[in-house]
């Protein structure tokens, strides 16, 4: 029975001033994955972890994504699918996107990569409508591409990879629970035309900043006036992180996705890690329990590790 | 005496889903201004043109950013300007800012470059305050620039070039009145946040779509959601000229700054005189007197011709 082993990584998406359009690819951290063709049109999900995700296909991450390319494949043929997840559900940092991402590019290479980058995006967007009744691809478009991706539009699907000079990034993980769904809801429905100039400046600036490797453009133009004024408050010591970290020298950051995970991102290593020590200080002394991640920007998404 | 000539060139604003952030510079037309370095501290207009513009330097749009130039310069100098417009005012496409900037280019050249760019642009802007009683930078910063530019924020002032491949433009004024002010007060103050979404994810693909040499991305981006549907209803035979020049092979394109001009973008320079065709005979069915340029992006802007 042929069976693949794959690396699904963490992904940031919204990017500050980018709401439900950018993402970015992490290398840490991981889920593990493997799956197995099966020769059968069915799907079953193993836990290797100590989640309790839903076993049932279709109320899975993984799942759903496999549901909806099954019915796309004329040949009888199904997936076994053991997830090992080290991205915690609920951080921020595109768990469900991980699963989602992961389980389609490895089903596709067991197919013989029939499917394009753009297909399995299609597919996996079932897999965040599972967990979290919307159909977004800010997490899983950086997950498969790689890099920093922008989605210009989400019906018709359009892609844009951004290219962007060395990054290093850290983030945090406060551990209290914010729901995406609870997330999306305390935000208005209508925004102040002003707010969204400054805003569209801010994202203009931001993907210039990246493409021309600016990166005091990056730093400027890490600024959201809409999003992360009514988000961050449900996320304890948000305002200290992102001053304290700013006068470390991060370039800036804000709120990895929905949250409760902030990233900052650095234009050094030695930055990077001393960002990291300033969260742990701030959330030891609010007395939080946290987890602090430094790495780098992922320009592959998911990897196959063993075929 | 010392005395400077110079072109002042036109400039389309907003490109589309970048409003009063994003503008460019054009070829053509060009306004011609001949300015005069004097030892005492006063500013005088002269008026080559027909147009009826304020003589006095306070009201006027040439005259208002020498004032402001003025305050700053320690010893005591002073300025006389001769204009000869050929961008027609209220047309859309930066008449007021081709006076603003050309005046303040062509003083600081004669006081030996002793001012930035960055301050030229705050000089200019109170000539835009005079001419519509907003201090907005989008035809200005072009102009002074050249090429595509985008001001990422007013207050304070960041203005970053963005690299664009070659584009080839043609413009349409077809001669009814659109008082910026009028354009300005049909807009909501309030915008869907869908709405904005959608904004920023173009102008980021436009973006992108400059800097990485990618016109149909470029094309794909021209999208404006918030503005275009509001204001495009001011201008007659909008529709029709949006859609008859992109089925014509236009990559896309809009209302140039408040209007009523139209610009379209071109890969090329047949498209771009066929794109003129489309235009006049639009305008030549509908009855409305109209004139038609086809123009590259001046990547200079405003141009010293004779010392």
């Amino acid at each position: 029975m042929r069976s693949v082993k794959i690396y699904s990584p963490a992904t940031v998406a919204n990017l500050v001033c980018g709401f439900d359009v950018l993402g970015m690819c992490l290398n840490e951290p991981n889920d593990i994955m493997e799956v197995k063709l099966l020769e059968e049109k069915k799907v079953t999900i193993k836990s290797k972890d100590g989640y309790n995700l839903p076993a049932d296909p279709a109320q899975n991450t993984a799942g759903a994504p496999l549901l909806a390319m099954l019915e796309e494949l004329k040949e009888p043929a199904g997936f076994e699918v053991t997830i090992e997840k080290h991205i915690k559900p609920g951080s921020g940092i595109g768990s469900s996107a991980a699963s989602a991402a992961g389980s389609v590019v490895a089903a596709n290479h067991l197919l013989g990569n029939i499917f394009s980058k753009e297909d399995l995006v299609r597919f996996a967007m079932f897999g965040e409508k599972v967990a979290s009744g919307v159909k977004h691809a800010d997490n899983i478009t950086p997950c498969i591409y790689g890099g920093i991706t922008l989605i210009r539009s989400i019906f018709p699907l359009d892609i844009v990879s951004i290219p962007a000079p060395r990054l290093y990034v850290t983030v945090v993980h406060p551990q209290i629970e914010v729901r995406t769904s609870d997330a999306r809801q305390i935000l208005r429905k209508e925004v102040l035309l002003k707010d969204a100039i400054r805003q569209w400046g801010n994202i203009a600036g931001l993907v210039a900043g990246f493409i021309k490797q600016d990166y005091e453009l990056i730093g400027r133009s890490l600024e959201d006036v809409i999003i992360e004024p009514v988000r961050s408050i449900l996320i304890p010591g948000f305002d200290e992180v992102k001053k304290s970290c700013k006068e470390a020298g991060a370039l800036g950051g804000g709120i990895s996705g929905s949250g409760p995970s902030i990233f900052m991102l650095s234009k050094d290593e030695a930055t990077a890690n001393e960002v990291g020590k300033i969260m742990q200080d701030i959330y030891a002394k609010i007395g939080l329990p946290h987890h602090v991640y430094v790495t780098t920007v992922n320009n592959e998404g998911v990897r196959i590790i063993k075929n």
